[in-house]
This record gives structure tokens, sequence and C-alpha cells, in this order.
């Protein structure tokens, strides 16, 4: 790799600026982090679970704040666990429900989850189970005749998150939880709601869910926090060991100042939902088809209208590499990212664009903007203007696609 | 349990207040929060492994910082790797090194070790390896000739930590190593040194050692944050499945404010460490010999002198019973935590205490307090004067022993 001090240089920095790469990373709301800042500084960071004045408080200061924290979701804060974030939740939802119910042997996932989820399935492959990945339409959403063939008496569990991460389809999850529970109510059914959550409404009492992912950096709040829903009575087991505090599917002492962060981002975030929304849904269209329909040769990657989550916009721009995309929005003060194989350090091609059938040199140039509460109109009409020079400059550097 | 609210009512709040429960939780130092805010609100908050302005300026300031947290260790960053704290580091050096090693299925620990790796290693036995304890003198030391009895070819790990955290026992670490490496020199030697760092000196690259724990929480930073060294060429693997960024031991994104908070409290404790450890040191001495000569029937827990790291006071005031201890000392403005059963929600008698032989009765008048950088000579002796009071206090409702 370059030395980053040199690529800085020679890049410069855009007079105008506009993060789309929520997916990626966060700042935190001013709100937010005045909300975590007493409990680094002053309070609440005791051990809840330890008997002197301090202690207590503290116990009564993460009481308080996990109520905050659920009333979203319409659930009892007893079956909202608080985990490192999205990462360990979804490995506990496979992992751990396979670790405290060992009688089925089959976990059936998408084909389009979060790679902690895929690679938990794998894992669980690698001590004897079957592992069966339900396949998707082009535009993303899992094939339900397909769900319905894979269930049998052997089946542990069925994960399909809420809206992909990456291209923004929404499962259809109350038909997924019907047609499992019609043909084996002993199966469990999970979703990773982590890139749903605050996009749309969801109320999990009235899904019938056995258990949900969420994660706090996907709402703009601190990372290294987040949480697993778990039906009462179903049986799940942490995966690391250690000594358990007052929450009991991640071992140590409660993290307050990330707890009182992300209960924090969820209240900002579920003020005026409804009108919030409908803004997301409108800036994302915008964006969305107006890319779509300014720039040549250029794919939707995803579902369309009521089944695309509200700040997903995913494009390929055929004839494009998704590096040179992103460095190149870069140099323009737009920050996103791109399903390309190259166009990060992980060097992991999307497993997504390939799954809904995407062809190679379709997948690498892709382009992800995720919008957030955050971003403007304004914000909205620079990309447009800019993305169509972008596009164009690197199709004739290439010189791969005849305009 | 009794309503929280009353509990804080009846208790009242003391004029003068002495944190001495450091081992349970902690705030940060003002300037450990000054450190974290810019990454929570305008900097280094991308993904290290994305390929934009934000993303590589975040991948420098990562690199910088981890060069920094590493520093007083004397090792390279590369053999540092980011966890999310003591417990999934002290998990992966147990079960992440089974995982990367099959060959070898015995693992060998000392009966004092903290929770995490006690309960990692018999997860381990669950899964057939054998597992087996060092047994402790009464001062909390192993015993060292019984350690050379366990290795055999079949020994995969040792792990030992560096000091206990609840009875501040320093092990013979380079003894360890030693005969380990004499016996079997494939077999991999671990410490948990997240009681030790901060309070002694170490020298990981002069040590020979294979794995170590650190924990930010456990020297004033933020929770939520810790570390593993991983000797360059020793194999071990992640326990969470997921996307791996820059760092490979932990799937997820980098968590900057807390990485960037877990040095500057390193950088703060190793200021004048030469001096900060003979003034802990000092205090410790004060407290600890102050109250075990005014205080009758009383037993210090661990080792002394220089077999006793320099933060640890522990002793159990016989006729007293831990909750009623730290609920006393609490009304007196004095935070500690007991290695009592009944002294925390958590309900674990402290395996700790057992080992080293001290009696049920024994073990229930334990009082742990930690001392840091930040407690004074005044909070000293004010604890020195107000502990013979709420001993004698508890003796006298209890009337179990005579005085």
């Amino acid at each position: 790799m370059k030395k980053v001090d040199g690529l800085l240089e020679e890049h410069g920095r855009s007079k105008i600026e506009v993060y789309v790469d929520w997916e990626n990373g966060n700042y935190v709301p001013k709100e937010v982090f005045e909300a975590m800042k007493p409990f680094y500084l002053e309070k609440g960071f005791a051990n809840p679970a330890i008997t002197h004045r301090l202690g207590w408080e503290t116990y009564e200061l993460y009481v308080e704040t996990k109520e905050k924290l659920v009333q979203p979701l319409n659930i009892s804060p007893q079956d909202f666990y608080i985990t490192h974030g999205l990462t360990e939740s979804n490995n506990i939802a496979i992992r751990g429900v396979a670790k405290a119910n060992k009688k089925r042997k089959k976990i059936i996932t998408s084909s389009v989850e979060h790679l902690s989820i895929i690679h938990s399935s794998r894992y669980m492959k690698s001590q004897g189970y079957k592992i069966e990945e339900i396949p998707v339409y082009s535009n993303g959403t899992i094939d339900l005749d397909s769900l319905q063939n894979m269930i049998d008496e052997e089946t542990l569990l069925v994960s399909v998150q809420l809206a992909n991460h990456e291209i923004g389809s929404i499962q259809p999850l109350r038909e997924v939880i019907e047609i499992v529970k019609d043909k084996n109510k002993e199966t469990l059914v999970h979703s990773d709601m982590s890139a749903a959550f605050g996009r749309m409404k969801i109320n999990l009492n009235e899904l019938e869910i056995d258990l949900a992912t969420f994660d706090s950096s996907r709402v703009l709040g601190p990372k290294g926090i987040g949480g697993l829903y778990v039906k009462e009575g179903v049986h799940v087991k942490p995966l690391l060991e250690g000594q358990l505090s007052v929450e009991t599917l991640s071992p140590g002492v409660e993290i307050m100042p990330l707890i009182a962060g992300f209960a924090k981002t969820i209240e900002l975030e579920f003020e005026n939902f409804d009108e919030k929304i409908k803004n997301l849904i409108n800036l994302r269209n915008k964006l969305l088809y107006g890319l779509y329909t300014t720039i040549p040769k250029t794919l939707i990657n995803g579902a369309e209208g009521e089944k695309r989550i509200a700040d997903n916009v995913n494009l390929s721009f055929l004839g494009c590499e998704g590096e040179a995309l992103t460095v190149e929005c870069s140099m323009n003060g737009i920050y996103t990212s791109s399903g390309s194989a190259c166009s990060s350090r992980i060097l992991m091609p999307s497993h997504i664009l390939t799954a809904i059938g995407r062809r190679p040199e379709e997948a690498h140039g892709s382009l992800l903007m995720k919008l957030s509460r955050l971003n403007t109109e304004e914000q909205i009409k620079y990309i447009l203007e800019t993305m169509p020079k972008v596009v164009s400059r690197l199709r004739k550097i290439t010189g791969s696609i005849e305009l």
C-alpha cells in the first residue's frame, strides 16, 4: 500500500464534503456525545452488580436507560440483551442458540446475510450442522418457496435479515415467520434488524419473532454496543466465557457510557419518526433515481419502492471500478463505499451482489451511498451535480465503455 | 431485591467519599475523556479499511494511536491485537489458541485465574480437552513443582496471570516460562496481565512470553476495549465470526474513541512511572498494615512485600459478613467490594479465597480495596480512621466474635 501521507497530500481536500458512508462508520451527534459524557466522568461508572451506593446508583441508571432504549421496539427490557454490537449479536443468534438447543442440527439463512451470519453458519457447519442458504431473486428478496421446502423436522433456526445492509432490499419477514411456524413450530426465527431499525416501523411484539439483532452504530450511536432481542422462553447461551454481571448474554461489566449513547441516539432517531422517514425516502429517491436517469449505463442494485429500505442507494456504474469510484468521489468530497473486491483493504468481493446475479463487471462498478437523518437536500444536489463528472472521467480513463 | 430508591434514601450520602473499587468500575480522568472526544465528534470515525480520504485519515490515526499504546510494553504494534476487553482477550488466549493448534489437547491454568480463564478452560473441557489447575500456596502464588509435573507432550498451553486481580499475589512468571519451555518448548505460555499492567514494570520482549492479556478499564481507561499480545509466529484464531477490518482477532470496525482513550490512559499511567509506583506502594502499605494492626482478628489475603502488586489491599475481618461490610463502608462513603458470596448480585463466592485455603467464615469477611493513581494520602487517612468503627459496629450487631 502507498504511504497514506502521500496519498492524502496528492488527494487534496474538497471544499464541499458529503458523508454518505454511514454503513461503515459514523461520528455521533452532539446530543449523543453529551448523553455519554457524565457516564465517563462522574456517574454510573460502578459495577451495577456491586452492593454499595455507587453500584446501586449505576443499577438504577442502567434500568432507566434500558427502559428508554427498548421503548420504540415495544418490548420488555428483560428481553433485550446488551452485546458489543451486531457481530456479537449475530454470533449469539446462530451459535449461542445452537449451544443452548442441541437436538436439531439444521440452520437456514439467506444468501445475502451479513458476514457475521454467513461466517457463524460456516462455523456451525464445521461442527457437523447442516447449513442451507435461501436463494434470492434479482431484487435481493428471498424465494419463499425455497424456504418452505427447506424447513424440516431437523431445522433449529431460520435467520433472515429484515433489510439488507448493502442493497437495501426488505425481506418479507412476516411471511417468513408464518411459513416457518406453519411447517415446524419448534423452529426459531432470527432476524438481523440492524440495517432496518430506525428506517422503518418495527413492532417486535406483533411480529412474533424469536430473536432480533440491533446495533448502535447503525443508528448514529457509538460503536461497540448493540443488542439481541430474545423472546421470553427462547433458550440461548453466551459465546464468551466469563463473569456475568447484570446482563447475561455477554460477560463483563456493563459499559454504561455506550449504553447511554445507544439509548440517546434511539430517542433522537424516533422523534417525529414518520416525518423523518418520509424525508429520508424523499432524499433517497432523488439521489437514486437522479443518478440512474442522468448517468447512462447504470444499474440499480436491490429492490425498489416499498421493498427498499429508506436510507439505501446502491448503483452499478458499468465500465467503472469500485476503488477508482470511491477515490474519485473522495477527491470531490463525497465519501462512499463499494461492493467491489478492490475497494477496501478487506479485499472481499460482495457476496450480496453475486447472490443477486450481478456479473463481476457489474459488481465492480457498484457504489453504496447510505443516507442518514444528518444528510440534507443540498448535499443530495451536490452529489447529483458531481457524480456524472466522476463517472464520465473514469469511463474516459479506462475506455472500457462505449458512451 | 429491595427497591433501590428506598435503599439509597435510607442510606444517605457521606460528606467524604473515597472510591477504592477500581477493580469493578472506574470513571476516566478528564484527559482520557478529552482524548476520546474528537473521535466521537469529528475525526477518525470512518472505517480504516475503506478507500476514501476519511478512511485513510482514520487508518493513519489508528496506526499512530496504536504505536503510542504499545510503547510502554516495548513490542511492535503488529503483535498487539485490539479486543473488546480482558474477557474476550482471555477467551481468545485459551479457546482461540486451541482453535488454531489442534494437535495437543491439554491446557494448564492456575486455580486463582480470572473467571474468564477458568470458564474458558471449562468450556474446552466440554470439548474433550484435559484441563489441569496448578494449586497455590496460602499466599496465592503457584506451586512451581506441581506445574513442572503437569507439563507433558500433550500440553498445548499454560496460562498463569502475572498478578492476581483479587488478592494481588504476583506469580513467578519468569520461572513459569523457564520451566515450561525447558520441559516442552512447543507449549505456549499465556499470562493475563490486566491486574499487573501499570502497577509494575513489564517488558514483554524480554519475558519471552507467547501471549498476554491487557484491559483499558484496569488502568482507568474506558470500558469495552483491551488487547491481546501475540508473539510473532504464534497461531491463534478469533472467536467471533464476521468481517475483519484492520484488526484481525476481533471482527468489526475498529472502535477508535475507545482505542484513543486506552492509549491516553496508558500515556498518563506511565508518566513518572517509577515515582508513581513508589507512591502507590507507600499508600498501599499504609492502608494494608494500618488496618491490619489497628483492627483485631484481621487476616491479610494474598502475598506480601515484593510479591504483592502495588494497588492491592485485601483483608478478612473475622466475624463480619461481606455484604454488611460493603454497605456499612458505603454509608461512610468508602466504596469497596468483597469476595463474599452475598456481596453482589452475581452471588459467586470467591474461588480465589477458597484456593488459598480460606475457610468460609474467613472468606465471608473479606474486603477488597484497590488503589489507583487518583487516590490520595488524605483518603487513606480517612479509611484508616473509619474502618475500625465500621468493623466494630458490625461485630457488635452479629455478636459473632469475642473481642
